[in-house]
């Protein structure tokens, strides 16, 4: 295979910055090597096959983006990014590995359903994928196959506190699978809402005529969040099991989640780009020409877009840099607004819960650095070093270093992102700037002081000079670890 | 100069593992690369000077101790390491830079304070060594030296809201210190315990006739660590100073560190082996035959030793894997027993304060890795990297990477240490086993299953073979830019 | 009916205490008054019928025990004491006023519960007694039963979630019924314990062969109290309802219910004597001839009694003071050991959950006074005035003014009382010195340094000179208004 | 001496509300009685010499003031109102005792102080008085005579942690004297904020040219009395001694207290009415045409009134609702505007510190129970029953029941009552609607719905028919015994 070197450009790691060459031999780095490349009298860059100029460029590891949902069934429909299309959308975005969910449905046996999931994924991929397990249905059987999960190369499971009926485990079902992970230090995903009560609040909304996405964030009170955080917490004290929680939006259950680290449980919290920036009352209570009140359907996600009223934005780029919050994963589960989120017109409970956000995440992450919101190496941090840590696949991905995989981002702080659907001066759409497969945008109008100028995957160049030229099928499933973080 | 490969080895970072080589040449890394060393068809093997072999061995970034105290003036007498013997210690040990404390006196100019210290180091030092600011007269000309000092390369300096009348600062001070901190992005270092108070204790427990070592760790009542931290905090709170408490012992004060830090305010803590290791009951209690109940004397330092009955070395240990306690340092200063602590024979307010370690930190944390307390990751963050990171020489130090200083130590996993002055089978004393300037050591009879094997300054070998081959003068003075922690 | 005047005495209230004179007209306090009873020149203790010389003794509002149980159905069996026999037992010990518990079952109707419980009580009852109601069956009917209760004078009523099958309500259910409560200003009384996942570890630890009653301590971990404890805290947060948690027994639950008072939450939490004194290592774990280690059959309750190594006793007394936890009820509920608790031979979780103490709550908490753990206010505090005033009967009952219930103790200082089955100088039984219908003490031994001397129940006396002089029947139903305590 | 029966009334204490009629013999309350006052046949209204008629009025204990400042010297002047006044606006408001503070300025002995503010005070006064001691230089001399205080029926005594110079303790000296309180048992009272850094802030604001009465509270920032209230736990922690914190104004104060009564101290805070209704930016920072920015003079006061944005006021009434503040004193010592407030004209830190309101608290507080912050039996718990046990008079004072002193006050909930200086309809002013010794009213405009009408000073009538007709002299110095709620 080629040989590469990227030169001229500063490593960012998540502790510092290194002004250095990096040298790609195959599919792996093999060095990291002093600027100019001469090594003991020899320039190493007269042998390579290409050489990458990254001069005045970041060189960083390639992101990893440790929650999506390709082509997830929900609500009657499918989530419109399949695993071609997500994933191509993600290396577009800097992002070279994706950790996607396998599911076990109700009265499905957990590796029947991880089967289905590498029959989805195989051969499709722009960029290697991961899996992680759901557990739909705990009962003796499939906490057999959780305990085997480790060895098919998955070591971590979802649970749902949320969706009675659908993916809902009780305290019961929680308790024991937790019990499986504290022996096999498995990774306890959760999905923390408490959805029988949400969905009292959700049929009485609708009873008294409220049925606007508005309500959707009205419904899924953020005590609800707060609640099953702090239950998780406790079940996962009882147990011994290390506990992950999913897309924390609510400052309290931060608050919850701080509490339960200075107490020195191994409780960790994931938040989305989402949660960053959007609101209740700028998205979720949007209107617009097209769609009048039910524009907000855009962003309805679970748990859902909070109140800026309720400082819950503020807050959470203030975990990101306390390390409250350890990374950020996108929940990337888009639905197109004709055909899938219109299924909820007039009954907000009815609209696919998802937004497309797997390519934009290193950029609007990046945005937070230019913004004074975290540091450089924050951002790598929070984007590849920790998820690579935390989910079992850290020295093949999440840092750059002889031995590890060539996944390798140069981003340009001086080139620059218009994210959303353009137009021309006439007002007509030139087209659409994203490349996931959604009619829309949930990102619409965002720009960011920064831009992913090249993207290599496994030492394959597939993102440069603003085209994509990799293929179908280049990416691979990895098997993963257990977390670094168990101790 | 010479050129240098490390190969075979484990390379470890603060965030993981990679089986590297490291080439050196001169005084710099300028190349991580694979085990092997053959890069592009060259065998760099071949052409270095020195071949290191690390095979089965762990390279890591050499240690900084980022809290020494040579040759420090206290109560009549000098710590007995001189910066020539201190410095040798350190990098027997496997600490190949340390951060030591030049100091104003009352009374004194800052920078005539500084240009002391400056006298003291320069050309006696065997490793690379840099310097915080004791500020112990706060007034309108100190406040102006204080803003000059990021130019002189000091970028931190610390206050005593202990020792009345000696270094003593009152909250005033403490305030006009801070605004200055503030502006220039200083990190402002807290001696934390309410020294007015303690004073009064240590004057009732004397006249009670209580005289002894252990009432030493009475007087200094836990209480007062908690609440001069909660009010550091509050100080820095007011004026967005950052804020680095030295020497924390106390859990409590821990917790209102993890609370200030939770609520997002630029706060971190340090540690040092004692407070992880040793106790109130077993070491300020202790008595000998020798030295009867003043046998305690020899742990007599501030912040106290702590009750193990009350759980704080317990807690210690937790907060370094949460991360509410960001780092270890020494706070090295030594006294021998005869002539030094027995000052204090008959009043324990007049032994000087102070414990001899800096040749050890390496290996009783590592110990700490053998235990199960840590992970080998975050024994090189918190003995290293973050110490670099924190007083802003990361890229110099605390890290393996090219362009880095060359300071690098091989650990040995499979190497065994024992710690303190052996007997023979006589019980006669074979000779001391450590090299500090000391009549004992306070950590007789530890043993660490690990040893530092090799260690390289700047690219020259000063300790291997159980030898130390370097010279005094090696080490130089090291600028050091803001803390990489400011946001 | 006859006039009574208490003269001599101390009374004491819930602030404070007054040497002072009662003066009694049939059922009601009509005067409190100067010791001496002479008013402008007439001398009262002229004209009424009866004299209760008070002397050296304090004279209290009657005990108002607003947790009982009798002849609850359990486990396939129900409570032994009855109304009557259960009742009388209370005035025995001082306590002139029951709360029990009308039960609503599984697919029963709400008021043919409570007509149920009315049916048992009517005509049989030595004091007044009130009821809370029971919800075992959330649905649309009993939601609009619960609604009108505070019309029928019961204002307050309970859930579980904890007994999955039995009493348990889900989260949606009691979302629901606090809707109703924030609605009507009615209590929500909470058993706060994690059923389902109780339920599991009762399981596992049964199948492991851990079948004595030990283990039932061990199943009900405090964790999953304090989850509980959280999460019903967290809905009356969503609804708005008032919350009071009942037997309170771990000190992390009181805590939560601590944060939340101080957030401004409408929490209040009960304890009982159980919690108090007694321990998982001591009670439930402890063993005799007779039974073996089936002998901590006898304390066997939910919550159960915790571990005094982690000191929740110690904390329970504490909170007492400090007002976290608010009043202290019975949870009366007693099974003798053969014929009852003996079904849980081999099996712990067939034990029927219940100790029998309405007799000893007033001595117990006095016991309290003499140790020095609370106030003889408080004592008054936490038996009477508060349980009328968070109950709504105040000023009929908890207080010794004019136009309350001449519900009076008079309580001797200087008086003992020794509870359980003393023997003679033989060894043998001298028969049971308590009047509950069981076959054991859960309080065998327990030396009280005080004496119940005298009891009114509205202007009769019932308890005179170690006799019971009341008669069945004596006792009436109280209808009852919101809790005061709403804001 | 005369009887008096006041009938007809809802007699409220601070746990419910009783009809009831009130006799009174002499100075005392001989009786409560049931209303109609007819006690086994007698009428007793027939025999007494006056009867008041309370129907449709509540009939509760005098209002006692625990915080007032007469003839306070402070600042180069003194506090306008003294003995004679102040007291008799207090009686016109509802306050039958007030505890003023006796002074031990820096130099003097504490019982030279203390007989000079005897000398003040006797033949002067409407109402009871009684005396706490400032303590204001802390030596062998003062703490010998603060442990003999309490024999002199003064069982408090209170320290400045601010005032450098004049009142100011610093923590050693508070050591002690916290020493002597743990010993005896009486109550520390706290200033508690950071004067010496203050005083740097207001040096810094005034170099700045900000010399605005606003600035004041910008320099006493709320982060300086949350550090000095955790201060004062921490010291009070270590001694043990009791600790009750003055005019406590930040919610972040509250909350130290709060976690320090949860974790068991002896801890508690007062607040006053300044720092429930005024604000930072309404008050500090108003304007007027006769003072123009200098207006917000008149409610300069330490600590200040606090920021309303950040939503002090609102957490202060909270605090009042869960007990974590216990009880609300007025802090009075009034200034007149010109000649006295003035001095601080162009220099914010000469204004005479203070505010005027012991005339107005029982009103301003009942204000609070018809807006529906408090009930109507807080209302007494928190301005008279409260203070009595807080500060051991209870029994004699803070109570309505044979024995007490008869001082009572019969408050009209139909009333109303205009507070400030009233205009005619051509803006003339009509003369002063309060009977402070002061030029302007801190309550200029505040409509309460409620009137004090009739006020009873042991058991002699000073105010009726909206008319004093008490006398200097009436009052006399009370003794205090220790505070009811040390454990
Ligand atoms: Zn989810
Ligand atoms: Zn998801
Ligand atoms: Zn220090
Ligand atoms: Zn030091
Ligand atoms: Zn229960
Ligand atoms: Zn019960
Ligand atoms: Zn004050
Ligand atoms: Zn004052």
């Amino acid at each position: 295979m080629a040989t590469t070197l990227i030169t001229g450009g500063t490593v960012v790691t998540s502790t510092g910055r290194a002004d250095a060459d990096v040298l790609v031999d195959g599919e792996r780095i093999v060095a990291v090597l002093q600027r100019g490349s001469v090594l003991l009298g020899t320039d190493l860059t007269a042998g390579v096959d290409n050489v990458i100029d990254a001069t005045g460029k970041y060189v960083i590891p390639g992101g990893i983006d440790a929650h999506t949902h390709m082509s997830l069934p929900f609500g009657g429909t499918a989530a419109s990014d399949n695993f071609e299309t997500g994933t191509r959308a993600a290396a577009w975005g800097g992002t070279t590995t994706i950790i996607d969910f396998a599911v076990q449905s109700h009265g499905q046996k957990v590796q029947d359903g991880l089967a289905t999931w590498h029959g989805m994924a195989a051969g499709q991929c722009a960029i290697d994928y991961a899996f992680h397990q759901i557990i739909g249905d705990v009962n003796p059987d499939s906490l057999a196959a959780l305990r085997g999960l480790p060895d098919e190369g998955i070591s971590s499971y979802k649970m749902f506190m949320a969706y009675p009926g659908v993916f809902y485990s009780d305290d019961a079902q929680i308790l024991r699978a937790m019990q499986v992970a504290a022996d096999t230090g498995m990774m306890t995903m959760m999905h923390a809402e408490n959805g029988p009560a949400i969905d009292v609040l959700v049929e009485q909304l609708l009873a008294q005529g409220k049925s606007d996405p508005y309500y959707h964030g009205v419904a899924r009170a953020w005590q609800m969040e707060e609640e099953a955080t702090h239950r998780a917490i406790m079940l996962a004290n009882l147990t011994g099991a290390p506990l992950y929680v999913v897309h924390v939006s609510a400052k309290q259950a931060v608050e919850q989640l701080a509490a339960a680290r200075d107490n020195g449980q191994n409780v960790f919290g994931e938040t989305c780009p989402q949660y960053l920036y959007l609101s209740l009352e700028d998205n979720l209570g949007a209107s617009s020409e097209e769609w009048g009140s039910f524009e907000g359907a855009k962003w309805v996600c679970s748990t859902p877009l909070r109140s800026k009223e309720e400082g819950h934005q503020h807050h959470m780029w203030q975990s990101l840099r306390t390390n409250d919050i350890q990374m950020v994963s996108t929940d990337h589960c888009p639905f197109c607004m004709k055909g899938q989120k219109d299924l909820g017109l007039g009954n907000f409970s009815k609209i696919p819960n998802g937004i497309g956000s797997v390519e934009h995440r290193m950029d609007l992450l990046y945005q937070g650095v230019v913004d004074g919101q975290i540091s450089l190496e924050r951002w790598v941090e929070i984007t590849s070093t920790t998820p690579a840590r935390m989910f079992g696949i850290y020295g093949k991905k999440g840092v750059i270093q002889p031995g590890a995989d060539a996944d390798i981002v140069v981003y340009d702080p001086n080139g620059h992102t218009s994210i959303g659907y353009p137009v021309d001066k006439d007002g007509n759409p030139t087209g659409r700037s994203h490349h996931m497969n959604m009619d829309h945008s949930a990102w619409e109008g965002y720009e960011i002081d920064g831009h992913v100028d090249t993207v290599l995957s496994r030492g394959k160049v597939v993102v440069t000079d603003r085209q994509y030229v990799g293929a179908k099928g280049d990416g691979q499933f990895v098997r993963r670890g257990l977390s670094q973080y168990l101790i």
